[in-house]
Order: structure tokens, then C-alpha cells, then sequence
């Protein structure tokens, strides 16, 4: 890492607020980043050089002018393709709207420029978000910053490169069945999906309204959770964007029960997964009340409600445009939405009701006898690319199922989970856990994932941001 | 009409208090008149002496003991066969139900008790409110009292019967695409179906969620305020049911626009329900401050959407049911409900979606440049029941469409509708108009019935409280 590049948002924004640094400076180092690594990690669908430096500039006038800096000021910072900004394009990695300028500005964006950042550019990611390899078959997938041969996993694909490829400390993606938790783990970034109605959704590309979540990627807790703490809160547009306050993180975890998953749910885990684990609810023993185990039944049904009503949205959405272009999806989307046409309605319409009794038992049952439950994020580390790639046969809905099998019953469920890189595993990829939490309880999970991060000081995967010359 | 059963609910409800009569000997005679009239309407599914005896006997009682009553202190009514009771059955005019004993009781039908009225039975209905013609294939077919070859439209078809038989004053009954205001315009009484979110609908039987109204049929328009103004308002237990004010009758339409339905959608009238509307807008003219032609396109786009909406709904509520007890459900709700588990999800997720759109085009256009839209509640009178009962082949199909054709768009957008009879058409039946206004606008429509109830003093059709004698 460059001894001037500052490895925290926090420390940057305190940096270019005291003039130590200027935003152009950090700016144009970011985009030196984002330019030499775009090669290798193909991080980036757009990397907007003068867009990001006018920005910067501005920031460093406003700062001189005496403006008063938002906690962001200035900071460059990128995003997934799928939050519009008013008059810029959005594409959603897709080839359908490659071109589409968007008209209004929306909630996440706006706010995460109200707190002064800027973004050098559009990020990667699986197409219209389908998809939990990271596969794009329009601009080519994501690369693994860890390891080349293995995917980032998706669909936030191109966050999960460029904060695990340290070219920016935070950036948003979004999460439907794991598309945040997903390229966090495989990347060995944290990552946030909120609680279902924390972070409001006008402006941002629809894939399954019901369960899709906005949340960021960054390199560290702290940074991922100032990140949520911006982009948080109902803005009178979206009307499923609740007023739960977010609370803040908290040192002490001696009042907490921490539940360690078991049974079948968590029974197909590889050897340094399942190792990891018990590592970790150690180490955890000791600063908290209790680690308990938590025996989850298996929840393929959830995972099947989840899916009926993941399909049949990301059809609804996808209507017209299967009618009008199919030839303009990619094949793998192209399938996707022709099994989300044929989901019967009163299928969706009952997993739809049937949420709200699962989530209340699941309430009851789970966060009767703990306040955290602690889970991997995938049974393995981030698979070959060669595994999950269309050719691959049988063999590649085995993993691609399997690679979502812990993470989209909590979509369904609209829990808050933060996900956090925990120990090397197999081929010195990262091993990450899942916190999860009662609905609006971000703030016990990130807690906790704070402090197995001092803890653990698992240096290996918190991102560095290298200096291009070292790239 | 007997001197002593009083006229409305209003007067009744004042002999009561005066002790002018009794609620027993009110109760007494209702029930001699459910009990007469049976065999001829065939109203009731269960007609309940002893209960409704109890409670008139408790009525008359705590009056003595100088209780403050309410509005309706022991006045006898009766409901459709689907509002919850805790302690008593609800059968949905169904089999499957038949011996169902509810567990608590419904937001309605507590407000109508807590406001001192009784009930004497549970009226017939289509079968889980499904079908508009008001055939029941358990119970068999309530009967038209103005002429018992021709039906009583459905679904609320004995609160038709007995409302326009003069059983009783007023009865509660429930409208997804109609099931109120066809009743109440084939037999000839009031009908308010309100806005969509106007009346709770806690332990009311669903058939479609996004489109069940209940709402009262009625002797008179203020008889029917005063039902529909004691069941609003949002009770906490029912999150779709909003606080939107009711308003008040005004006897003052000098600033009212009035809109007479013309083009596409009305285009196949009969010619006394055309000539009827034409009367009515001339006598209309006199009382508001303009009467204007208001052109509506072919609306079968809408009713397409709100088919899908329907059917794919009560498809999911009987999920289970027609998966377990397929045989007993009677043969036409049997492929009703198959044709709704054959709707594709996402097109009924894209109908939900389009309805936003449809409301507001429709406010635009229609309540842009008027106040209440007037147009008739069916494009003919009461059919004969040979022609809609099953064996009539695609006649049956064409005539039970064109029946739910002037209804079914108002449920899909929500609309409040008064429907009232404003003349005598082909076969001495009742030609009956449909009120629609604003959203949360009653008020506007239920005045401007009132005005013409007045004006046109439509005795034929005002329900008479026959005495058993008479019968």
C-alpha cells in the first residue's frame, strides 16, 4: 500500500479535509488503479476520467471556499451499474440498456453525494443482476482479485474486484438472493445486506422488488458501516423504505448470544469452511455471553419460495423486453426469465403470504435463543471459474445452487446480515462468515463482525490499495 | 307495507329508542318474514330465531336499564354468509366450509353490533363469492323477488333478496368485481361498493385481496350511508384499510360536474337501459352545475387486468382446498379456480403493476372533467336465470361477461361506486345506475343518489317490509 493512499473512507475523508491530500490527488490515483487493473480484473463497464476529476476539483474548491465537507468529501469512490445518476448512463451490465441516460438521480446516489464522494466509474456486474457467478456474457466477467481462475462471484462482481482489488475502499452493490454477500466472500471484502426496507430502492434497476436490498462493499467494517449509515432511510419516494433507526456499533458484545449454525441446513460444508467455524465461535466465547449451537432445519422450501418469487418479478420486469429483444438478452438471462414466465401466479402469490409466517417462526425460533446467528456465507470458497461457466454441464447448477444455498433464505426472510472474510481456506482463498440479525438489528451483527476483525487482523484479505506502480 | 315496521333504518332505530316497539317484536317480525319468504327467495343459508331473539330480548333489556344505545339499538339486519362471527359459522355458501365455527369476529361485523344491531340469519351467496350471476350449486339460487324466473346477480345475492324482498332493511355484502352492485341493481335496492382501503376487511373471507370491498345493499341511499359510515375506518388488525375522512351527504350539487358514460365501453346498452341514462342526465341537469357527454374507450384492457388479479388470488386462497377437496367445491368455482392456477405470475404481477398507471390516467382523463361519472350498473336488466344457469352454453358465457362488464374496471381501479335504481325497463325489471367518484369521494356519489332517489321517488323499487300476512 502506498503510505499516501489512506486504507480507511474515515482516514481518507479526514485527509482531504485537513489538505494532507486532495481529492484529485486521491482521485487520480484511484483512477490509475482503475486503469491498470482494469486488464486483469475487468472491474469496470465505464471508468469516467474527467467526470470523476471535474468532481474532485470541485470538491477541492468547496473545501478552499470554506464549504462545510460532508463525511465523504471528496472521496472517489465506484459503484454497480444499476444506480441511475440524472443525465449519465445506467446499463445494468446488460446490452439492452447499454445506452439508457437516466432522468432523475436515485436515492442512494444522491445521498452518497450529498455526503461529498464521487465515483470514477460504473462497476461491473452479472447482467439485469442475474446470476451469482459474476458471468456477463456482454462485457465479460469480473476476475477474482485473489485468484484469476475463480470468479468473484455476482452479481455484484465488479464491486467485489474493485474493493478486494483495493482500486476503491467502498462500493454499493446489491443484494437479491446474495449479490453483496457473494463478491464480498469470494473477494474478501465485507459486506452489508440491510434488513428488507432500510435502504431505499428509487432509481435503482429492479430485479425482485420484494427481496432486493442495497447495500455496500467495503474494505473494512467501519468503512461498510458509515457507508450504511448514509444511504439509509426513507426518502418519500420509495414507500417501502421504513424509519428503523440504524443504531451504532458497539464494543461490548457481553450481553450477546451468539447461535453457531448446525444440522442439515449447514451439513454439505467443505473441511475448511466447517473448520473455520469452530475457529471462529472460539475465539468469539470469550468476549460475548454465549455461543451456542442452533440447529436449522433444512431450508430447501425457503430457498423455493425465495426463488418462485425471485423468478416471477425478474420476469414481470423483464416482460416487454423479452417480447420485443429476446435475442439481446444473454442466454443464460434469456433462460432465467423464460423459467420466471412459467412460475404459476397463485405459486408466487403464496410464497408471497407464506413469508410472514416463516419469518415469524424463524424469529421465534432462531432469535428466541440468540441475537446472532453465525453462519458460512458458502459451504466452500470461491469455485473455478471453469466450474460455473456455461459448458460446464450438470455439474455447474450443482455449485451455482450451491454457492446461494445460504444466503437466499435470508432474502426471502429480509434479515439484516453482515458478511465478513474470517480465516484462509483451501487455496488460500477466504473463508467468510454470515452474521445475521433481527430485522433493523444491523448494528449487532456489524458488532460483532467488527470485533472478530481486530481480532483475527486477517491482514490477507483486507484489501490494500496498491500504488499502480506495484501493480 | 305494515303501519308498524318502520321504513328505515333510521326510524326503526328511533321506535326502538322511543319504545314506540320493541327490538323483539322488530326481530320477531323479520324472522317471520325470513321464515315466509324462504321458500320463495331461498335468502337465507340459516335463519337464527333464538339467537336473534337473545339478543333483541338483550336489547330491549339493556334499553329499559337506560343504556345509551347506538345507532342501530336493536334493529334486525342480515349478512352475507362470509363475515366472521367468533363462535358461530361462516360457510362462504361453500361445502367445504359449511361447519366452519370462526375464532374471533370480524372488524364489520363487531362495528354492526357494537352500533346495537342483531342479525336474524347469514344470507346466501355465490360460492366463495365467486360467479356474479348468484347461482350456488350447495344451496342453490337465491331468487329474484321482483320476478323469480330472472337471477338476483351475485355474488351477494341473498343480501339482494332479502333487501329487495324486504326481509330486512339493510345487509352487508361484498364486491370484487361487482358483487354488490348487481344484486342491488337486480333486485332493485342500493349498493355501495366503497373505495378500495375504505372498510376493513379482518375476518372477512378473501377471494381477491387486492380487490375485496365490503359494503352495504340497502332500502334507501341514507339507510346505505349510514351501514357504510358505521363500518369505515381503519381498526389496527387490517394494514390495507386507510383513514381517509367519509364526508357527508350535501342535498347542494350546484358545483358538481356530472359525467354521462358515452362511447366504446357503453356502446352496447340495451335500449331501456339507454333510454333510463338519458332521463336520468336530463333530470340530473336541473340540480348540477353541468351535465356533460364523457367519452370512455373500450375498457377491456382494465377488465383483462382485473380478471388476472381476480382469478389468480382466489386461486392461491384455494391453493390447499383444491388440492385436498377438489370434489367439493361445485363444478363452475371448480374451473374458476383452475383457470386462476393456470395465470402466469408474472402477469399478474405486471397487472398489479399497470394499475397505478390506469388509476391515474383514469383521474386524468374521467375525474378531470368531472365529478361523478354516471353510467349503468349492467348493460341490461336482470337476466333470466335459464340464460345464465349452466347448459346455456356460450350464451351463458356471453351474458355473465356482459353482466360484470360496467363493474369489474371499478374494482380493478379502486373506485367508490354507488349504484341506485332509476327506472322501470323491459319485463317490469329495474334499470340501475352505477355513481363513481374520486377515491375516498362517497360522499359526491352517495348525494347525488339521494338526489335522484328523491327526484325520481321510485316506489316500485323502494323494498317494502311486507308483513307475513301479506306475504
Amino acid at each position: 500500500m502506498s503510505v499516501d493512499t489512506p486504507s480507511t473512507l474515515t482516514v481518507a475523508a479526514a485527509a482531504i479535509r485537513n489538505r494532507t491530500i486532495s481529492s484529485v490527488e486521491l482521485t487520480q490515483a484511484a483512477l490509475e488503479r482503475a486503469d491498470a487493473s482494469q486488464p486483469r480484473l475487468n472491474a469496470f463497464l465505464s471508468i469516467d476520467h474527467e467526470h470523476a476529476l471535474d468532481r474532485a476539483r470541485a470538491a477541492d474548491r468547496a473545501l478552499a471556499a470554506g464549504h462545510v465537507p460532508g463525511p465523504l468529501h471528496g472521496v472517489p469512490l465506484a459503484h454497480k451499474d444499476m444506480f441511475d445518476v440524472e443525465g449519465r448512463i445506467t446499463g445494468c451490465g446488460s446490452r439492452i440498456r447499454a445506452g439508457h441516460v437516466a432522468r432523475e438521480t436515485s436515492t442512494v446516489m444522491a445521498r452518497l453525494e450529498a455526503a461529498g464522494s464521487l465515483s470514477i466509474g460504473r462497476l461491473n456486474m452479472s447482467e439485469f443482476a442475474m446470476g451469482p457467478t459474476g458471468h456477463n456474457h456482454h462485457h465479460g466477467r469480473a476476475i477474482n482479485p485473489i485468484d484469476p481462475a475463480r470468479v468473484t462471484g455476482g452479481s455484484s462482481s465488479g464491486s467485489g474486484a474493485a474493493v478486494g482489488g483495493g482500486v476503491v475502499l467502498a462500493a454499493l452493490g446489491s443484494d437479491t438472493g446474495g449479490s453483496i454477500r457473494l463478491p464480498a466472500a469470494c473477494c474478501g471484502t465485507v459486506g452489508i445486506k440491510p434488513t428488507q426496507g432500510r435502504v431505499s430502492r428509487h432509481g435503482a434497476m429492479p430485479l425482485s422488488f420484494s427481496q432486493d436490498c442495497i447495500g455496500p462493499l467495503a474494505a473494512n467494517v467501519e468503512d461498510a458501516w458509515l457507508m450504511l449509515s448514509l444511504i439509509s432511510g426513507p426518502d418519500g419516494i420509495d414507500p417501502t423504505c421504513m424509519a428503523a433507526p440504524l443504531g451504532s456499533l458497539s464494543e461490548d458484545l457481553s450481553s450477546l448470544r451468539i447461535g453457531l449454525a448446525t444440522g442439515a441446513f449447514t451439513q454439505n460444508l467443505s473441511a475448511d469452511v466447517g473448520g473455520a467455524m469452530q475457529q471462529v465461535a472460539s475465539l468469539l466465547d470469550k468476549a460475548v455471553k454465549e455461543v451456542r449451537d442452533v440447529a436449522l432445519g433444512a431450508l430447501e422450501a425457503v430457498t423455493e419460495l425465495a426463488n418462485a418469487v425471485a423468478m416471477t418479478e425478474a420476469a414481470a420486469v423483464h416482460f416487454d423486453g423479452m417480447r420485443e429483444r429476446p435475442e439481446d438478452y444473454g442466454p443464460q438471462v434469456r433462460m432465467r426469465i423464460s423459467q420466471g414466465l412459467a412460475v404459476p401466479g397463485p405459486v408466487y402469490v403464496r410464497a408471497l403470504q407464506i413469508r410472514a409466517v416463516m419469518l415469524a417462526r424463524f424469529l421465534d425460533e432462531v432469535f428466541g435463543v440468540c441475537d446472532v446467528l453465525m453462519l458460512p456465507a458458502m459451504p466452500f470458497v470461491a469455485p473455478l471459474d471453469r466450474e460455473v461457466d456455461v459448458g460446464a454441464g450438470q455439474r455447474m447448477n450443482e455449485v451455482v445452487s450451491a454457492m446461494t444455498s445460504l444466503t437466499r433464505p435470508f432474502s426471502y426472510l429480509g434479515l439484516p446480515v453482515v458478511t465478513l472474510p474470517v480465516a484462509v481456506g483451501r487455496e488460500g482463498m477466504p473463508v467468510a462468515i454470515q452474521l445475521v440479525a433481527r430485522p433493523w438489528r444491523e448494528d449487532l451483527a456489524a458488532s460483532v463482525a467488527r470485533h472478530l476483525e481486530h481480532a483475527l487482523a486477517l491482514s490477507a484479505f483486507l484489501p490494500s490499495q496498491a500504488s499502480p506502480t506495484a501493480a
